[in-house]
């Protein structure tokens, strides 16, 4: 429903694989990387910045826009696509994620979560039912069944509750769905455990969605044992649907889970990094604010092709970001922004050319973490 | 030196009248109003953004290039046309309004003003050679002599003091100046005085200058008081020279200031309004963060043919202001900085159609301060 998925080239010597996402809201090739508007805006940018930086699919927060401005007023505004002025592809999260983020602020029981608003202290609650109703309003090309996100170290015996909670949510939010033209993505849940991991694709799988989240990653534990996760995790999930880890956006961690049979990634890393001044290179990060950029006439990233680098020396966006000036975060998270969709292009041309693990080592070759 | 000014047409009716600059980076049709970029950057807005909006010149504020980045800096990169990435017309003012807006911060001599930086509290002297030294190093088309502001309440004596020291510190900034390249305005203070007002511009015209900004206006007084010194000193200034009246951005002044012969005019206001939601139009200003904008899917102005009135709805550039989102308080500046641009087109036209007094008439006809 909503999305067709199409594998298009995979590679031979790893699970990396590209292919063409159709929504209606135009073809979205991946291995993807979706820049995340967490309020209705990716951070500083305009929605014809992130289409030139080549944007293809971008994320909403549903758990911020039911609170801000309202779910109510998005749908009265035509959805989310029409509210903030977004032609190309757009995904929702369901909250879950921030939800439990908020700790002590949420108490979870079998129907759902009750919670206080970050802004105003007000008590919500949030059920999968509620969670497939707000982002039917939203209006998404792609949402996401409700789940329970375990901690990194979440022992056996929670994070097998967990999984269980998160397959019976799931099923209640398919019961619900019922938009045409949006597809509905379930997420696996399991903790760091490998045999949790594969019976929640399997559970999930059986109830049947349009493609699988992979969540609860990228929650502090070490880089490898979450490479180790994806490892053990795909071969169980269904190839002809996409798979989508998320809040995951490192440069290295983008490659290694590309490798391992990645389709999908969102992250607000590029516009959070970019915001305390530190950019995104192929030699890896490093801070503009500091002081041997004040007379640095070079750009940010030789050859790159973004507005910033075309336009403006780092010596000057140092200047912006020392004087608070809002050109300075716009710069470097357009650079950002960039540079992580342009890795995207160069890992899937280099997957259409069969010449993957030669651009990974490339990458590694170069890149310092 | 440095650039020529034509007069184009005059008003039969009023003193308006329009005219072409010629500058290094450009010609720029007058009555002209430049955006300010204190910090090498207008508030929130690109180079391009900029261009976009349709301004041909924009001012730079020395106090604050010169205590950050340092002038030095931005003469390593080539002047600040090239540290900022801007091609088109330059003007520098001379630090003079900035360092007297310290108050307790600074000691006026004969030979210069002692000021502690708002940076970091330290000791700083600009005297009028200093001033020009450090435009020369900058590289503006345009720089202003070092000047001194009295406050809207100051009494004769202290008015004509000030005069009297303006006038000695202008010639020392013609004695000073010898970049070819760029041109020097004087600037005409004496209060709210008249004859000091006639005899400032008389003092500097002997001097002679390429253009005269007229200082000390819109520091707190009524309009009606600031229509008057401008109706009365405008005959007393060379009509061969550019007429600049500093910090007035205001569209009702605007209005009348060019009806009383002003070619060109500098404000914050329009980025600064627009940075607490406030948006102008011609019916006035409204304050888009307020309630009943929540579920208002208009643009801004109906029939403004900027970025945020082309992409946007009232009630989605509220949330994004209410959020403290950038990209609402970018949308803002960019419709009041093209708003004010579009004005002063829209006057040209009048003024070259011959149609200035029906065009004001109207203007007032809908327009509420």
């Amino acid at each position: 429903m909503g999305i067709t998925f199409t594998v298009h080239k995979e590679c031979s010597e790893s699970r990396a694989r590209t292919g063409v996402l159709e929504t209606p809201h135009g073809r979205i090739a991946t291995p993807v990387f979706m820049p995340v508007g967490t309020q209705a805006t990716v951070k500083t940018l305009t929605t014809h910045e992130l289409l030139d930086a080549g944007a293809e699919i971008i994320l909403g927060n549903t758990y911020h826009l039911y609170l801000r401005p309202g779910s109510d007023v998005v749908e009265d505004a035509g959805g989310l696509h029409r509210f903030m002025g977004w032609p190309a592809g757009l995904l929702t999260d369901s909250g879950g994620f921030q939800v439990f983020s908020l700790g002590k602020l949420r108490t979870i029981s079998d129907e759902g979560v009750e919670f206080s608003s970050h802004l105003d202290g007000s008590k919500h609650f949030l059920s999968p039912e509620k969670a497939v109703d707000i982002q039917m309003a939203l209006g998404a090309d792609i949402i996401m069944a409700f789940d329970e996100c375990p901690p990194a170290d979440a022992d056996y015996v929670y994070a097998k509750r967990s999984q269980e909670l998160t397959t019976r949510w799931a099923r209640r939010c398919r019961d619900r769905h019922h938009r045409e033209d949006q597809a509905l993505f379930g997420i696996i849940q399991g903790g760091m455990y490998h045999d949790l991991r594969r019976r929640s694709a399997e559970d999930l799988q059986e109830i049947g969605f349009s493609g699988y989240g992979i969540g609860g990653l990228s929650v502090g534990e070490p880089k490898p044992v979450m490479y180790d996760v994806l490892y053990e995790l795909i071969p169980h999930v269904d190839p002809s649907k996409p798979r989508y880890l998320m809040g995951v956006g490192s440069p290295d961690c983008l490659v290694e889970a590309v490798f391992r049979g990645v389709d999908m990634f969102d992250c607000v890393l590029p516009t959070r990094i970019a915001r305390h001044g530190t950019v995104l290179t192929r030699r890896g990060s490093f801070t503009i604010r500091d002081q041997p950029y004040a007379r640095d006439f070079q750009p940010i990233e030789d050859g790159c092709t973004c507005y910033a680098c075309q336009n403006h020396s780092r010596a000057y966006i140092r200047h912006l970001l020392k004087a608070k000036e809002v050109l300075g975060i716009r710069l470097t998270s357009i650079h950002n922004v960039h540079f992580l969709l342009q890795l995207m292009t160069d890992m899937r041309q280099a997957i259409d050319a069969g010449s993957f693990l030669a651009f990974r080592r490339e990458f590694f070759g170069t890149y310092a973490g």
